[in-house]
Order: structure tokens, then C-alpha cells, then sequence
């Protein structure tokens, strides 16, 4: 085989690898958590690639400058358009159909199905807050998706991002060994799941529920059933009446 | 002053620290990003404590197994109880009072209002969860919360522990440089943020909306509310309907 047949087997390869792009003012964070385990072993085995696009470097002046005061006042420091918008046009000039995503407290809760629908895409370019947030034209013009991680405040966008590759990965072809674990797992029924138990059957007079032991797939199934409706309804009353809806 | 006072000084300042106490398979996760910005600093000004456990430390046997397969069938692997109740009995043994938390997509979901109240107590002892979870009969032991950062899978709690912990230091007295930051953002007034704007005024042709170079400071308050209960409404109806209740 020549040469063409080479490089053409190496693009292929390239082209079908999943892409994470992170523009952030802290790229020494990455990989971190996503060095490590299944998602580390992953990333090892070229099965998704890591690209970060320090901000800082986006900056022009003597001062390197990334952020500036609010217009209208206010506490806090907001990201200039100018700076984030060399850093996006460097991160999407090769993988301009990613899908743009900003992680930021003011997005659209994050659920299980972004996560499918971004795993089965071909990756990201995540924009990391910090400060008091980022200039909005910017996040318009390059029409990002504003995400939020939950209804809490980080310190920055750069833990959620970790949080959004992990859970993408985990759900590539050939990253779970097991591949029923990513099918069989809270919310992909609409129900957070039952309760698990493991060896020593009896601990210090702790046993486990009956049942488990009994051998019997069809009562154990059921039993598992209830339990995940017992605690979606206890715990999670907004999915147990979507469930019940359904 | 003699050595007593010195120790006494010590001791005190020793009992103001925020602990975090990790039990992780993957200790080599943190600090990680909580060694950057202004949580890291905070971590070298002695603000906070981390201490991690490895839960492979308290594993027994030649193998050191911690896990073993779910009773009643089913993929995946368990966290042993007894090798859990060693790291947790080992975490809480000077630190019986701290709050004892688990993340979990079974738990209940993680709010501004939790990383407040955990933020003004002593500090966690949080049980980072793999592969398919840990054995329930650990978690009632010990009376941990079973928390979960949002209605996605991660490949494990480490990710939601680092969430968690940044969560909570910045909000530990002397860690915002800008107290006022801390309290005018997302979810403290139970809306979302209104958006941000930052030089250059004209960027590109796009210029900030006009009101906030006015310098009518109760106009641009007026602007800002209309825009926060916008955005609340249109990405978050659950937010909006309880910010109308109240």
C-alpha cells in the first residue's frame, strides 16, 4: 500500500474522533479528572481528543487583558466580546459544525438527553466563565448554547466542563465495558434507580433485602421497580409526575 | 507567651478551617481545580483544609478488592459496605460532626440553598461513587445525604465532589475579593441573571443596549430586573412560576 492509503486510513481515524475544545482562562485544569479511569483510558486510546484554547492568549496589549468593568455598573468583571471571539474563531476554524455550548448559571439546566445528542455529535467547543460572566453579544454571534449545570454558582465554567466531557464519554462506542450499565442507569427510564447491594450478605447484622437472595429474576425485577418508583417519587416529585404521564 | 498559648492559637485557628474530606477511589484527582484561582489561594491561605481517603487504603485481602457484583443480579460493580465503613470511620474519627454526603444520581438534587448552609458549617466528609454505586446498607450506617448534582450521569462522584467543594469556598468569608458578587447572581433572588455587557462599546457593529451608557442608575435597574425575568421565564418555568408565588 502507498502512501495516499496511509494518510487516508490516518484522516479517517482523525475525522471520527471525538473533539472537546475549551476555551478557558485556566487550561492547566485539563485533562485533570478526565486523565484518569475509563474516561482517562479513553482519551489514551484516541477514542476523544482534548484541545484547550487559553483566553489569556486571545488577549491584545502590554497587559494582556481578558476582561473589564460592566457597562451600566455593578460588581464583578465581565469577558470582552473581542478577546472571546479570537479564541472561538481559533477553536471552530477546523471543526466548524461542533456544537458551541457556554456554561454558565443563567443557561438551560443540563439534562441526560444534551448529553446523548452531543456524545453521538462530534464533540464540543465549551466557552468557561469566570468573573461575573461574559460579554452577551458575543455568546449571540457565535450562537452559543447557554447551559447551566444546576442551580448553584461555581467559580467557573472549567468543573462543569469536566462534568459535561465525562459524562459525554463515558457513553462513546467501546469507552463502557459494560455496555448495559449505560442503558440500565437512572433517568433513561425517567426514574433514578433502586437501591444496590453487594457481598457480605450479612454485615455486622446489616443484611440485605431477602428478595435479592431469592433467585427468583421476575419478583426481584419487581421488587427493583418499586423501589425506583418509592424513591423518584420521595425524592424527585417534578420526574415522578412526568413519569406517571407518561 | 508561653508554648500553651501558642498551642491554643494553633488550635483555633486549626478549628475555624473548612474541611473537606474526600473518600475516592482516584485521590489523584485533587486538588486538581481547586488548586487554581481564587479557590486555590484560598486552599494556600489556609482558608480551607482537603484531605483525601483512598478508599483502596481500606480494602482488604491480597487484591485490596473494594467492589463486588450487585446481589439479585445485574451490571456492573459494588462498593463493598465494610470497605466504605473503614474510610468513613476513618474520615469522621476527628471530625464527628461534619456533614456526611454521598453524590449519587439517586439523590436529591444539589441547590444554591444546600452549598449555603454547608458553606457556614464546619465542612463535608463526601463519599465519591463508581462504577454501578456503593451498597445501600453504608449509606443508612452512616447517615449520609444522598445528593446528585443534576439529571446526568457522570462516570463517577469525584467530578460532582470537586462541583460541590468549589461551590461552597467561595463563599467562605475573605475568599470574593468583591462581597457584593456574592450575593446579587443567580438564584439568590430566585431569577436568573441579567445579561452582561463590557468594552469595546461598539463591537464589530454590535453595540450594548443604549440604556446601560445612560447612567440612569434606577433605569438601568429597571432594564436589568425586565431582563432577568425574561430570561427566568423563557429557560426556566419552574424558577418563574415559584418567583411569581412569592
Amino acid at each position: 500500500m502507498g502512501d495516499a492509503g496511509v494518510n487516508l486510513l490516518c484522516y479517517d481515524k482523525f475525522m471520527t474522533l471525538w473533539q472537546a475544545k475549551i476555551i478557558t482562562l485556566f487550561p492547566e485544569i485539563f485533562p485533570g479528572p478526565l486523565g484518569v479511569s475509563l474516561v482517562g483510558r479513553a482519551l489514551a486510546e484516541h477514542i476523544w481528543q482534548l484541545a484547550t484554547y487559553p483566553l489569556r492568549d486571545f488577549a491584545q496589549g502590554r497587559h494582556r487583558t481578558v476582561d473589564d468593568t460592566p457597562f451600566g455598573g455593578g460588581a464583578g468583571m465581565v469577558l470582552r466580546p473581542d478577546v472571546v471571539d479570537r479564541a472561538m474563531v481559533a477553536a471552530t476554524a477546523d471543526a466548524p459544525n461542533l456544537t458551541k455550548i457556554v456554561l454558565t448559571p443563567r443557561g438551560t439546566p443540563l439534562t441526560q438527553a444534551h448529553i446523548r445528542a452531543w456524545a453521538a455529535s462530534a464533540g464540543l467547543v465549551i466557552l468557561c466563565g469566570r468573573f461575573e460572566g461574559m460579554d452577551q453579544r458575543v455568546i449571540e454571534h457565535h450562537h452559543m448554547s447557554e447551559i447551566s449545570l444546576g442551580d448553584f454558582v461555581l467559580a467557573g465554567g472549567e468543573v462543569a466542563a469536566l462534568a459535561v466531557i465525562e459524562a459525554c464519554v463515558r457513553l462513546l462506542p467501546g469507552v463502557m465495558g459494560d455496555t448495559a450499565s449505560g442503558v440500565e442507569e437512572s433517568f433513561e427510564q425517567g426514574l433514578l434507580e433502586y437501591p444496590h447491594y453487594t457481598r457480605p450478605a450479612d454485615w455486622g447484622g446489616n443484611s440485605v433485602p431477602e428478595i435479592l437472595l431469592s433467585g427468583h429474576h421476575e419478583k426481584i425485577r419487581a421488587w427493583r421497580q418499586a423501589q425506583s418508583e418509592e424513591v423518584t417519587r420521595l425524592r424527585r416529585p417534578d420526574l415522578w409526575q412526568k413519569y406517571k404521564n407518561t
